[in-house]
């Protein structure tokens, strides 16, 4: 409900001026083995995407850091989706942009049951308009 | 020197919590020939990367839409960086991210240059602290 009045607020600020959303997501207290493994971050991409409805141009990019940790990227037409891990700190950063308004969908709980992090702050920016 | 004193409280809140620096961009009233041209916004990328010394760990992603506007993503080590472009509305999102602190630039004066832009936001958005 609360959820649903934000986006309501939105629409009547302006949708004109809106470039879209941003989620900023950091997860803490991780499961390390997660953060290492790259077919886990890879679904966790996946279900994201299934989620929120939007559908890649091409297929995720992925890095390997010496240290376990994965980077991965995905771009799609107006929108993009981006994780880091920082396996020896149970950490990782992700970033979910769209042009177009989405359902929101609980960070916390898909985060917590994908990467066991139980400590998962989420920071809804809305691009091309400053209050 | 305003900047540099940010970067400094930063350390002090307690760099080990840090997971990086998202700066979130959205530039307006820009050249809209300059945002349907790859080469421009390629240049963009590179001249970006080249001031903030990250180094990617792959080519860029390329998208063109149907109505002209360019998407392009690049993945490096322990960052990403990302430009969406709508040349119908003058207008283009960036984000920058990095696991790393960086010294930051002027993304007025450098969009300004690269794509004509006459109205540059830009937030800087610590990860990983929340206060």
């Amino acid at each position: 409900m609360e959820l649903e009045s934000i986006y309501t607020n939105d629409r009547a600020v302006g949708q004109e001026r809106s470039l879209g959303v941003d989620w900023v997501v950091d997860a803490r207290l991780c499961s390390a083995p997660a953060l290492r493994d790259v077919a886990t971050i890879d679904g966790v991409i996946a279900q994201i995407l299934s989620l929120a409805a939007l559908h890649p141009v091409s297929a995720p990019i992925v890095h390997r850091l010496p240290e376990g940790g994965i980077a991965m990227i995905v771009l799609l037409a107006e929108a993009h989706l981006a994780i880091h891990t920082f396996p020896d700190r149970g950490a990782a950063t992700l970033n979910l942009y769209s042009a177009e308004w989405r359902t929101d969908f609980d960070w916390r709980s898909a985060l917590g049951a994908w990467l066991g992090a139980r400590d998962v702050h989420v920071r809804r920016i809305l691009r091309g308009e400053f209050s």
